[in-house]
């Protein structure tokens, strides 16, 4: 989620509701309303389990559970509608058990709590490593396999697809409808953009202001959907990526509305009705001379007017969002997190919560968005850094981004050759790995939803993209791609905003006039990019030496920069022409990674290619060659 | 020394010389010419020393040590005329033995050695520390003290100040006759770029072409001279610092002449002549997936035509350069080390070189040109740092140079704000301090012998300088100013190359119309700039809270940075108004750093400042307040 958004809607006089909250008053009619997480299971790692269970004036009856269910600790809060209770999961023998509320003896309330039966080997379960490649997807603007559920009473916007920043009806029946399409591509694992219900009353699309955490937005369809749509990408040898939040829930969530702790999210005394925005320097978490006051306008000032800003400081708060976590793991057998504004969080908390779901699923993929400039800042955040540890810090973080070379390749394609620049500027960019403990577990992308789309900036040049998806492809890490760039589709922040970046897929509506999801139908130009994209990432897929390979770097020569990706068994050369001419390689100074190979082949083409004396590259072209 | 200089002379043809070197070619005329070093001292740490005798076939003789001095070890060479004799100075009792030259029985050379007592506390000596400030002179070019020896018979060169570079007579006396001037300007170490003897033909003037490391170049002075400077240097408090050249030396030098061994230097094969220029690229130093032909030409490649690049690998090549260091640090009473071109040295190597000074002299101090552009390649190079373990290398030097700083200052003053642009480079730039293990031991500098001026860069506004000085000489490290820049003095290298940054100080020779020197002479202009560089630079010799204080940085607002230095008793507010208006500041915000205190002293007008509310800075401005 990217800061300084400038399209999101005015800041609105919804703090009111805030202030109230703070007073205590009940939005709840009933004197058990919720029970979060609804249902849990036997035999996990940690048998202990907090339930949030939700009433008007809980707090002042009484809590029993039934089965001989034993109570570990009940926490009651400021307010009374609220009640935490632990059990013991080791400890409880049935499969279902009641929790009743009782008042003067008298059962005013009862829900009936289920222990189920995980999946075989669901702790054991895989997630995405740099075998994969991620589709990003953002919903709303991909296909809408259901037009029934384009707008519900229940929820407040309703769809307009006239309106860029509205609802347009994308969901997960969309998405499950085009699963050949994203695997043929070469897609392995597809990160949806948030899709639990978000249900703001405008501009609620994007999913980032949720208004619930257990519940599909019922305009993408329902949790079993959600189930759905995971088991069938886990048929395929795919995986679902969960896009977490933890940092902010929308204004109108209803545990906002009715706040458990006055601390459960963060409030301001200077700023109106609480809120101050972040200052979004997120440098501050490790700069050990930051000042007090930026660090905490940094981390606990809101994202957004609509998002306040979450306490993970807060036990509750902590134990809310590990167990909300883990339980849409298990629930929907999840392959991974990417989280949202990982460095806005208290890092400590994040610590904890990492290694809460690592500990449970010890292979679980969590990638955080660590949207900062340099190696240095973005590895401090990666688990067992030395970065990291510079400031006293392990994230237990597995994965982070590399916004640092997501930066320096549209500069580095743009300009003119330079001691730093061009094909310098990718080299010096990836000079930095030495900093990351794992730097295969870092993700690489040249745009995600946030982000200008590559085929603006390049004026939808096949050769641009095509140089841009050879290199996140066959570099170190876990290539990123974003829906529709396979068919060159365009989008400028700058003049349309998000909603430019974030159209909707052509073919993904009944109405649409060209079906880009058909191979068949794609136009010569759509092809082109599909193509590519198609022929790469298949080949990707088998490819070890990609996946964990070793890298050897040579320096730009001319711009035009070569690598080496190799292990035991294979040797790839990877050849980026940055130049608007052709240029012609003296492949000795390849030598002693050319290790007496003569000829390959090359990977898009299929043609031979030699390996001796020289090499000629046409202009602004990649070539990647398997040593034969 | 910058890479890339474009003023250097063209390359030449005297790689022959080194050709011929390699088929042993004795310029030595008598059986015993030289020894290095040419006397020692009792009592350090490391007892053993090894002794270079050089002379015509010296190998075939053999070698006697008067007095029952043991010979521990003679080391032989390719080179017959070299042997290295290594004796356990623990183990001599007499002050005086005679290495005598036998061949069949009879004497044909001898050399009387002298084991010389210490000064006292030579091994605890205190060195430069972020206490100090650091001037940096170019000899040559600072002030001419003895015409008498701007030329010499025995030096090719002869001194002509008509020729931008060529030699121009300035001297170590000239430094001496100047050192109230530079004590009073408030520095408290002196850096001289090279002065040992460079006996190339011509452009010999900057010194880093070293034809003898042993002994000061005859047209600066003598060796006493330059003992003459440190001691009275030392009985004002203050210190010399050597600028010390492991990488290359001169082709001139008298080894490179007839080396010692062929590994002695780097020579390629595929070299015209055994030659290669550096790539420069010192990334490849910690880059783990660098190439190997990238790596040995960053490292192994020559810096210049006329610098054959110091193989430090080779045992005995490190073992001369780290006795030549301990020699001098001994001999000549020095304060510190400023060490050339760091990163282009084997970095193995150079941690047992830095080690066994360090070892001999806990205290001494060794600061690395590490001309790198992020904090997470400089911070590499410090002694145990994180970043350096993440490639798991430990410098032990102790002190680095902070180009990234250097390189954000004038880009930060030119530009307009933005989120990464003014002061909020700045900002970002020192929000990597946590990357060093010792930060306070960093150089902080705007310029140097190897940049642009700062005044040119300007246009010799004051207003600029003050900025520029007022940053470098209150954040945490040690400040570097460059001769010359507090009289305002300007240079253009990107037109006049660096003879025009190396311009001759105003009043350094007899001929000068006018003399900056002199106060009481200055220019209006001058003054504007010394006055102030004078009260800053005093103000901070005493300032604890300064040299070694905590650090607070805020987040700039309005291209307005504002940061306090505090330690338990003083805290001083320093800032920088980088805008072309006047800025007022709501003090609330600084509430934590001001922490009660109501007004304050600014320092360079003595003004008391009222701390109430706000503060009020005019246009491109910086205040440095003394909390009261």
């Amino acid at each position: 989620m990217r800061f300084l958004n400038q399209n999101t809607i005015p800041m609105k006089k919804l703090y009111s509701i805030i202030a109230l909250s703070t007073a205590v008053i009940a939005f709840s009619q009933k004197p058990l309303d919720k029970v979060e997480p609804a249902f849990w299971w036997k035999g996990m790692k940690n048998p202990e389990l907090q339930i949030l269970v939700y009433g008007k004036d809980i707090a002042n009856n009484e809590i029993e559970l039934s089965d001989g269910v034993q109570v570990k600790n009940i926490q009651k809060v400021e307010n009374p509608n609220y009640i935490f209770v632990t059990v013991n999961t080791n400890e409880i023998n049935v499969p279902k058990f009641k929790i009743n509320i009782k008042n003067s003896k008298k059962n005013i309330g009862s829900y009936t709590y289920e222990l189920k039966e995980r999946m075989p080997n669901s702790a054991n379960r895989e997630s995405f490593t740099s075998k994969d490649v991620m589709y990003l997807i953002m919903p709303d603007r991909f296909a809408n396999g259901d037009e029934r559920n384009d707008s519900s009473p229940n929820l407040t916007e309703k769809a307009n697809r006239n309106l860029p920043n509205g609802r347009h009806g994308g969901d997960l029946r969309g998405i499950i409808n085009n699963l050949d399409y994203i695997q043929n591509l070469g897609a392995t694992s597809v990160w949806l953009t948030p899709v639990n219900e978000d249900n703001e009353k405008v501009y609620s699309y994007h999913g980032y202001a949720q208004t619930d955490l257990y519940k599909i937005d019922g305009r993408y369809g329902t949790n079993e959907e959600y189930k759905e749509l995971s088991q069938k990408l886990n048929k395929r040898n795919m995986m679902l990526v969960m896009d977490y939040v933890t940092n902010h829930w929308g204004i109108s969530h209803w545990m906002i509305k009715d706040l458990p702790t006055k601390d459960w999210i963060h409030l301001f005394n200077d700023g109106e009705n609480g809120f101050k925005r972040s200052n979004y320097k997120t440098t501050t978490q490790f700069d050990t001379n930051a000042s007090e006051v930026d660090k905490k306008v940094a981390l606990d000032g809101w994202f957004d007017t609509t998002m306040p800003d979450i306490n993970q400081k807060n036990p509750l708060v902590l134990r809310y969002l590990t167990q909300n976590a883990i339980w849409w793991i298990e629930y929907a057998e999840l392959g991974g997190f990417r989280v949202d504004t990982y460095p806005y969080n208290d890092k400590e908390a994040m610590a904890k919560w990492a290694k809460a779901i690592t500990d449970e699923y010890p292979k679980f993929n969590i990638v955080g968005e660590t949207w900062l400039n340099t190696a240095a800042y973005i590895s401090a955040w990666q688990k067992g850094s030395k970065t990291g540890e510079a400031a006293n810090y392990n994230s237990n973080l597995p994965s982070v981004m590399d916004f640092m070379l997501y930066g320096d390749m549209p500069k580095a394609l743009k300009e003119k050759e330079g001691w730093d620049t061009g094909m310098n500027r990718i080299y010096n960019s990836l000079a930095s790995d030495f900093l990351y403990p794992d730097i295969n577990n870092v993700m690489v992308f040249f745009e995600n939803h946030d982000t200008e789309r590559w085929n603006e900036i390049f004026n939808d040049d096949p050769k641009a993209y095509k140089l841009g998806l050879t290199l996140i492809s066959t570099v170190r890490g876990i290539p990123q791609i974003y829906y529709g760039s396979e068919v060159g589709m365009r989008g400028d922040k700058n003049k349309g905003g998000d909603a430019d970046i974030r159209r909707d897929f052509p073919g993904g509506w009944k109405s649409d006039k060209q079906n880009a999801f058909q191979t068949s139908a794609q136009t010569p130009e759509q092809k082109e990019f599909y193509d590519f994209t198609q022929k790469l990432l298949n080949w990707r897929k088998g490819k070890e030496v990609i996946h964990s390979g070793k890298t050897k770097n040579f320096v730009p020569q001319n711009n035009v920069f070569v690598y080496f990706r190799y292990n035991e068994k294979e040797s790839v050369m990877v050849v980026l022409n940055n130049n608007e001419k052709e240029e012609t390689l003296d492949l000795k100074h390849f030598e002693e990674s050319l290790n007496g190979f003569s000829k390959g082949k090359d990977v898009i083409s299929d043609k031979e290619v030699s390996l001796q004396n020289s090499l000629t590259i046409p202009a602004k072209t990649s070539m990647i060659i398997e040593l034969k």
